[in-house]
């Protein structure tokens, strides 16, 4: 058979035409809870013409950013690489590839990461159960062993750095806990990976997922994951196709692994950039890259004490990257935020669900965790308050 | 309860540590299926520090991506916004939104994308049944009304562009089709927008996805989606959500949409990139664009007659953007694109599927569709194809 289709040339439309300027971008110092600045030598990196994504120098590449990661991350996993997606991509996948309709799933809900877990658990057919602690509060293992008796999960969940509330998961015990109960452990890293330190392995950890755009200085748009050998012992063992074709490991190890089967087009620039942000943490070291936020962190506390402000979080369980501080009484927080970025140009994080309209959020990520920008926020904010007073 | 958790502090673990060199990539002319080459004004757009998704610079830059989307595809569909991953995850994202566990979902397979196209469906639960043209032929609208009549799917799927045969399925009177038997067209157009003509509200198409790397000129990592009003009151009228939390469009809507509600963090640096991607082709013109790529495709047509090569596909379904040439007889394909890459550093493509060792593929896409680049790509292989024989 060859019909041919006869083919009518319509006319071009041009009502969604617009005839704009070249990008003009305000340059902001980004002080919330993300993205936060790249580091310029990650855009310089990022800024090369595309390759082939199975071009030789591309696979090396690859390599490198595996290897990276691990070293990021403090893990063994063979199965670490970039989800090619922003870091909820990353957190859908460990999901994605673990969960099998009728699977119990444990979340661990002290804030909003917590509640998107269940959703997304929820998608994949999961039986769900969560156990709670206020916006600001942390898990205890009492809290999680009584959990684990109860629900008996093939998959428990929880959110080590949670980015709504600035609160630092301690994970002591965590994994031994979910070995004991047969449960893989996955592991919200998104705002903790390259700022507060991070033992994947020693942990017990089976699944985490991080972002770009935060303690790695990179542009958002691709996102580390890992999964262990147990994890990967799930997957292999699935009866059913995972539910989620990009983000299919099992087809994804063999573009990774030793096949270099093309399953997508990678985010070849975002790999550039990724690669020169995991570099340069490389270069400085995890141990001083965490001492360099902790300073940062500490520097700020002693500011925001000094004004009277008070931090949301007890001090033994603050996160370094981000601190949410209360609003204080009287203050329109909004309008605070608004001044900062129209004035300033500074951008400073509202609160989110149970924290929406109590509290502001500050983050020292990366590229930005130094003394000179605490100081810089610190004499805005400073500014900004007594104009809106 | 205040139990705090005693946290160790293991040691740090330097074997995946390696000291890398900044980044250095190899300078290639893409002409193989994608990514091609990146213009160099979107490169430069999108080496900039990133701001805020929730910025007011950032909402306007989304509105004006939005709309010169519709132009490029010759819509007025309000839900038409890129997706925050490569083509792929646009492709899932048609089918996540749209099929209902035991939905009917057509697919007409005529190459590796067809093939794809029938797993994802399946893994959202469609009862999928699919029609087969060998791998270089288009589908009549015959065989069309034929599948409908006998499988009255809800859904109906196509490629237009075959990026892995290099044909251009004609597109009068499928949507008229899809509107008679009362079923949702899908359109496969990752080789096509901004490349070859495309009219979707013309041609009755319901959802469209594309990629930005190929006919934008952009560097992979966001991807362009469309959606009808008719395929908006379908995911409306879902029994269950939407099976893939990152892609779902009645929660994304809500952030493209006056409502501005955080969904996830986007790629935004990958948004620079393509608003000035949109902008260089509203500039252009889509006539124009249209007219340069013909040109070109037409000027290595004649080019491979010269050299006694033949194009897979016969001259009227021929992709401008995809040339698949037969490998001729004796002659080691894959001898050929090594040689090309190592010694010319120019990328041309190897066949996939039913064509893998049986064609190349040569794209010639946006800011890569010149004469320069055809006859680039005549010299290099006429010296290639002397030293291989």
């Amino acid at each position: 058979m060859t019909t041919t289709l006869s083919v009518t040339a319509p006319t071009i439309d041009t009502r969604h035409l617009k005839s704009l300027q070249p990008l003009d971008i305000p340059a902001r110092l980004l002080l919330g809870p993300g993205p936060s600045n790249a580091d310029p030598t990650v855009l310089a990196a990022m800024n090369r013409q595309p390759i082939g994504h199975l071009d030789k120098a591309y696979l090396q590449l690859m390599d490198e950013v595996q290897s990276l990661m691990r070293y990021a991350w403090q893990t063994d996993n063979r199965m670490t690489l970039p989800v090619s997606g922003t870091g909820s991509a990353a957190m859908e996948a460990t999901l994605a590839n673990t969960v099998e309709p009728g699977d119990k799933v444990l979340v661990c809900v002290n804030g909003y990461f917590g509640h998107r877990l269940v959703d997304m658990a929820g998608r994949y057919g999961a039986e769900v159960s969560s156990i709670h602690r206020a916006w600001g509060e942390v898990f205890t293992l009492a809290d999680i062993r009584a959990a684990l008796e109860e629900h008996r999960p093939q998959i428990m969940a929880i959110v080590h750095a949670e980015t709504s509330t600035g609160v630092c998961q301690p994970m002591d015990g965590i994994g031994d806990l979910c070995r004991e109960y047969d449960c893989l452990l996955i592991l919200d890293t998104v705002t903790s990976l390259g700022g507060v330190p991070l033992f994947l392995d020693q942990w017990g950890v089976d699944l985490a997922y991080s972002c770009s755009q935060k303690g790695l200085s990179c542009p958002p748009g691709i996102s580390p994951f890992t999964m262990s050998d147990r994890a990967l012992t799930k997957l292999n063992n699935r009866q059913s196709k995972v539910a989620n074709w990009y983000l299919d490991m099992s087809l994804l190890s063999n573009y990774w692994g030793k096949g270099r089967t093309y399953h997508h087009t990678a985010p070849v620039n975002m790999t550039y950039a990724i690669r020169e942000a995991l570099r340069l943490l490389a270069e400085e070291g995890l141990e001083n890259r965490w001492t360099r936020h902790q300073n940062a962190a500490e520097r700020l506390y002693a500011g925001l004490e000094e004004m009277d402000l008070t931090c949301h979080v007890p001090r033994e369980h603050r996160l370094h990257t981000l601190t949410t501080v209360r609003i204080p009484a009287g203050i329109d927080g909004k309008a605070v935020t608004n001044k900062l970025i129209d004035d300033h140009n500074l951008e400073l994080g509202g609160g989110l669900g149970d924290l929406a309209g109590k509290v502001w959020r500050v983050g020292l990520m990366g590229y930005n965790a130094t003394p000179e920008n605490v100081d810089t926020f610190l004499a805005a904010l400073k500014q900004v308050l007594t104009e809106v007073a």
